[in-house]
């Protein structure tokens, strides 16, 4: 029996082709099959474990459902001089969300800030992509989504209600890698709360609650009851802000674009309204030489960023980091050493391949 | 000898009026003072006692050392189809902040989304009443502000280097008060670590840290070392994630604007180059109406609102509240009942008052 738990080292290169000769064979036109598979890639590349090839399995599950159209195309319904919204037609997430940050950055050249909202849109990888796209053209910007499924109980709440919301923002230096921050609103994914229950260790009080909403300390009863907290962890430590910050996240995405509907809310025909295809995100794009000249928030950016650096840390061996430079440093790594895939994935990736006819590129 | 925990009780409109005569009689014209005293007045009437009527001696000692101009007169320095850039002058934070917000909503009107930003201001007060501004207009509104004195510890770090950075976020309901969020990316304000040291109270692990940058639960050691945590608290409750949104909010409000400057940086004369005059603030304002069509916007976000007041709490006594409810419910009380304002911090003021010779309007 093949041991689940080996590690395979696979080039992203191999990662992205993989990718995206599966979604080619689902009937994805090529370019926007290529454009996701980058997306997703990346996530691999920079140490996102749980944004990047792992993914696809799910996203076959929800193309069996329905709920992923393959040969969607995605419309403006609406445009101003430094806003749109587009309707995805239930596409992948990614190539529709790379057409409306980059669409906000080229209005943000000319008006100085744009937003682009999407609606009707899949699951879109990991928010940092597309915060990270804006700096690459040298523009700040955010990027969110909000996640149908449940995950987050509000501060005194029982039940979780939000999912879990990520906020992404990026902002280009000039010597520096960009600023980049990608963080859910919830304390942490519901994954890391499984992973501490498949290694039997205790979880921080404030990571996840009981099926009562009360905090708890076990892992398995909070993977259970599928509940984490909003950053803050508990009351006391601040939780009504995480839950505001992923209330806003789910105004930005899904009530200002029109994706948003209750948990649990039926259409005419019985079929739950809040599905995948219900997500909604929210891009944009800020032009920093339209508030400053030339170089100038490259520069400062530096100047903050190097500072930062050279904070003192409390204790040596732990340096002060600026958000984005785990991710630099997984990247640069896993450009020499490829990406390391558990078996159990590799398997889970072949059985998608297969199904599809795909060819095998991960060794 | 007077009572000085003593509670006094004191219309919102007398406090208005007393900060109006004292901006007054400092030399800042009536139309100016006024709004800057209703920007104060209503954080009193809303409970926010930490940016009311109280930050007017501190207002006083900086126009004693010459950072605040009250004869500014605040200039728009840049300006495009969706941005403007304003310079205060060393102005008031308030009034060119209601000025920057008002421009925010105007251009918003035409282009769906703008941003307005200001350098070389003052305090603002609390971040909350300029987004709750847009949401009066319709409009979503953010507002953000950095704060020049260090308080926040970046994680892994040992010493304070960023600001209690605010972010606030506001959002027009069709029925419920607008959605408003308005949150230090701190844990807590170091006046509350303040106000558990007077008590001889422990603060919980996370609030605040000692001069080495370790966590502690002394209050004494937190306040005395004026460190206090990233929201998340520890870096295993994601401090990372609230030192992300400090640093988010400082490259916002500082960096794109050209107000940042290295804590200790001197200017050629050798004075502190990073003083409250070097605060920069940022406005965003959404026209949801240009996204989606009449009052949807609106009534979606009264559905999300009612399902988080109808949602069910872990413990009956304490309902699911919304981003703005405490402060709501606070106005609705001190609308009948008056602000209670303790003896001392009328001291205070009147000492102000006494000293420009502006008329006594607090009982």
């Amino acid at each position: 029996m093949p041991d689940l738990a080996a590690i395979h080292h696979i080039p992203g290169t191999a990662i992205r082709g993989q990718i995206e000769a599966v979604f080619t064979a689902w009937g994805v036109p090529s370019e926007t099959a290529a454009v996701a598979a980058e997306a997703l890639a990346d996530a691999d590349m920079h140490g996102v474990d749980s944004h990047g090839i792992g993914l696809v399995p799910m996203y076959d599950v929800r193309r069996g459902e329905g709920r992923l159209n393959v040969s969607a195309v995605p419309k403006v319904v609406r445009e101003k001089a430094a806003v749109a919204l587009i309707d995805a037609d239930k596409s992948l997430g990614h190539p529709v969300s790379v057409m409306a940050m980059r669409m906000a950055c080229e209005k943000a050249q000319h008006t100085g800030v744009a937003l682009v909202g999407v609606r009707n849109s899949n699951h879109f990888g990991a928010a940092g992509y597309y915060a990270r796209l804006a700096a690459k053209r040298g523009m700040i910007g955010m990027a969110m989504t909000h996640a149908p499924g449940s995950a987050i109980v509000p501060t005194f709440g029982r039940d979780a209600v939000l999912g879990t919301n990520p906020i992404a923002f990026s902002a280009p230096a000039k010597v520096n890698q960009p600023f980049a921050l990608d963080m859910a609103t919830s304390t942490v994914a519901l994954n890391k709360v499984r992973n501490y229950y498949r290694r039997g260790k205790q979880i921080p009080l404030g990571w996840a609650m009981d099926e009562s909403g009360q905090p708890t300390t076990d892992p398995g009863v909070g993977y259970k009851a599928r509940r984490v907290a909003p950053v803050g962890g508990t009351r006391e430590l601040g939780s009504h802000k995480g839950y505001g910050l992923a209330m806003m996240v789910e105004i930005l995405c899904a009530v200002l674009t029109g994706a948003w509907a209750e948990p649990g809310e039926v259409d005419a025909e019985g079929r739950p309204v809040k599905s995948s295809t219900q997500t909604g995100h929210f891009f944009l794009a800020i032009d920093p030489n339209r508030m400053r000249g030339g170089d100038e928030f490259g520069q400062d950016l530096d100047r903050m960023i190097n500072m930062l650096h050279a904070a003192e840390p409390a204790d040596p061996r732990l340096p002060v980091l600026v958000a984005g430079d785990p991710e630099y440093a997984t990247f640069a790594e896993r450009t020499k050493t490829g990406v390391p895939l558990p078996q159990s994935l590799l398997d889970e990736v072949r059985d998608v391949v297969s199904r599809c006819n795909a060819p095998w590129m991960l060794g």
